[in-house]
């Protein structure tokens, strides 16, 4: 771990991994990085945020739910707003949040003269949604999104949200009372957690869109039978039918453009190596940047399931346990960001994202867009998250001009 | 189920059916039938056989394991045994196993004359292993191939095998003791467990050898990742390969004559559906009649699994648990058997027992064969195992005919 030298020239990519590692200290636990909503680590990163937020001249409050949001400029004037989340999965890697909150402090450490609209910068309290199952809680408490029942949430140990909340020392109320806020608009940067700019060679990426997602179950009932005393041609191996399905999934996403699919549970009954599989279940992620194609893809699946079903006389049960549409990220905003990228010298890579991101609730209130930060081999939710020094230099340099100059000319490459 | 009618005529089929019914009612639980090894149910169904075996006329008399063995005929000649099993699995059948019992004692009834050599009819007391974990602990100890150590096995409630036979009323010392009997040869019917008899319209079959098994574990270890972020072109998605495999499995079993292979377990971690199979555990169950057959399929397989994992940049493991040679029934045997088919006017159809069976034992002291009955659906282990009268009456006049010609010509057709 770098240490956090009082030497390190503030707005420079060398403080923000400082930072990333100073930041990567405030746990929960022992030995490995969980920072979860409401909890005295994430109050402590807080505090640690709130200081480089003073220390690069914003105002700061923080709200009920624990976002951290530092204001420079006139109160009165939609601000465009920049951030990320401080809250982490369990074990997780320091950059997957912290880097976007990280950057944007760097931006306004960096700015000479002021920017031509006001800058918010915002440290969400909670994206992962670990503690209380719900993601997002930190961007909807602060875009007036906030759901009364959600107070009702209860985590692992039987606390409610509420309670939680109440223990940090805030006022759960205050949450319901938050309106929609007034803002120009919304840019967050963020690691890829995917291998593309790593494969193609580019330090940063303009996300596109935010793919929708449908989960689904699937269950296959075949016939269980002794492996030993049944021929191969009479039976009906429940295993065999969900492994055809498995390479089905596999086969229709590798064609298609734009799609994931993965099959990534799959349970076996009776599961005892001399009985024929009588059962199978598998889940089933599909996920697309376009809703259209992600429907025809799940419908495709489905087809392709009930082809293999009736071929081998199994049953098939297909059940949608989720479907989230795709979140199309700002034109113009995709634009603006795209340029900045191709006026610091790099290609603007248009990429979809496949996880979710505070973006998606920001969405909802003002036109938003995303930046993509190169990470080693794709990895995140993990310790082994890293990111390179001059790669977060670009970054640096591409949110600068977009922020210096909001309204520069679109230029050519999305 | 049937009652044991006091009207039913002795060596009819309908008196054996009517008594594995009987035999059926005695179970270790309520509601289901259970019956294992040194159990007071395994005492009571075998004092109900000892009382059929003396009603035949035959001299009775039980051994330390609690084998029940009946005798007709001259004690020092070697007799021609006829028998099966009187344990059961857990929530069994009524026929497997104690059809065996109960034809052979049926035979006996029928016989007008002394037979050409003394008969000995046995139940063994286990053949299904369920309570101490090792199969054939009955027909062992009837061998004199009883181990020493197999004294010290402990069931599911820490009760050894030494214990458990003397709260019987046996003493355990007397099992080293027994020396290979002098045999004539042995012969036993069995339900056939599998569906081919039924398939082909055949009311008993000749089994020609007793399959032989390999077993093995497979790991394949991919690398985990993100469902949502890693495009589908740069993943190595263990269960994807792991389903290859279990394909393969079937194409190869299905393209071989006389090979049955099962991938009965699979296990996929980490198993969250968001998260790109990481490994993948596999069982492989393949079983052949000839050795040298199973052993070219067990090296195609892994020849397979090789390939699939080279193409897929996955880590394979692959460990044989198990193999088990197969035991090839004496032929000689199998064409007298054979010949009393053909004689009542049935084709003698041939095939290969996917199963294990007390034969295997007793193949190692004499020469041994077995009829398959025909069972309903290939269904066993399992309450709803059926057999019809006719077949059992088909059964009964093939085993009278040949216990009562044991020098008849071979015929054609096995």
């Amino acid at each position: 771990m770098r240490t956090l030298s009082s030497s390190a020239v503030r707005g420079t990519a060398a403080d923000v991994l400082a930072r990333a590692d100073a930041l990567g200290a405030i746990s929960e636990e022992d030995g490995r990085l969980t920072r979860r909503l409401a909890t005295p680590a994430l109050a402590r990163a807080g505090d640690l945020v709130s200081g480089w937020m003073e220390d690069a001249g914003l105002v700061v409050r923080r709200d009920a739910i624990g976002n951290v949001i530092g204001r420079t400029g006139d109160a009165d004037v939609p601000p465009l707003v920049l951030g990320s989340h401080l809250d982490t999965v369990p074990d997780a890697g320091r950059y997957d949040g912290a880097l976007g909150v990280l950057l944007a402090i760097a931006v306004v450490d960096r700015l000479a003269a002021p920017p031509p609209i006001p800058l918010e910068v915002v440290a969400f309290a909670d994206e992962e949604g670990v503690r209380f199952g719900v993601p997002y809680l930190g961007s909807a408490a602060y875009s007036g999104r906030f759901e009364p029942e959600w107070l009702d949430l209860v985590d692992a140990d039987g606390i409610t949200l509420r309670v939680a909340i109440e223990r940090a020392g805030a006022d759960p109320a205050l949450l319901l009372e938050v309106l929609e806020p007034g803002l120009a608009c919304y840019v967050e940067a963020h690691i890829e957690q995917g291998p593309v700019l790593e494969r193609e060679g580019l330090p940063v990426g303009v996300v596109s869109a935010i793919a929708g997602q449908t989960r689904a179950a699937v269950t296959i009932i075949g016939r269980p039978g002794h492996a030993g005393t049944s021929p191969m041609s009479g039976r009906h191996d429940a295993l065999a039918a969900a492994s055809e399905l498995v390479l089905a999934v596999e086969r229709f996403a590798r064609e298609s453009e734009g799609l994931v699919a993965t099959v990534g549970s799959l349970t076996v009954s009776p599961g005892a190596s001399n009985v024929i599989p009588g059962e199978a279940h598998l889940s089933l992620d599909v996920r697309h940047a376009d809703d259209g194609a992600l429907g025809q893809a799940v419908a495709g699946l489905r087809h392709a399931a009930t082809r293999i079903a009736t071929a081998r006389s199994v049953e098939l049960d297909w059940s949608i346990l989720r479907a989230t549409p795709a979140v199309e990220l700002a034109p113009e905003l995709r634009l603006r960001l795209a340029s900045a990228v191709l006026a610091e010298g790099h290609e603007a890579r248009s990429l979809a994202s496949g996880a979710g991101h505070d973006a998606v609730i920001l969405s909802g209130v003002c036109p938003a867009a995303m930046l993509f930060v190169r990470c080693a081999g794709g990895v995140s939710h993990d310790p082994r998250e890293s990111v390179a020094e001059a790669d977060v230099a670009v970054a640096l340099d591409v949110l600068e001009r977009f922020v210096s100059a909001p309204r520069a000319r679109p230029g050519p490459g999305v």
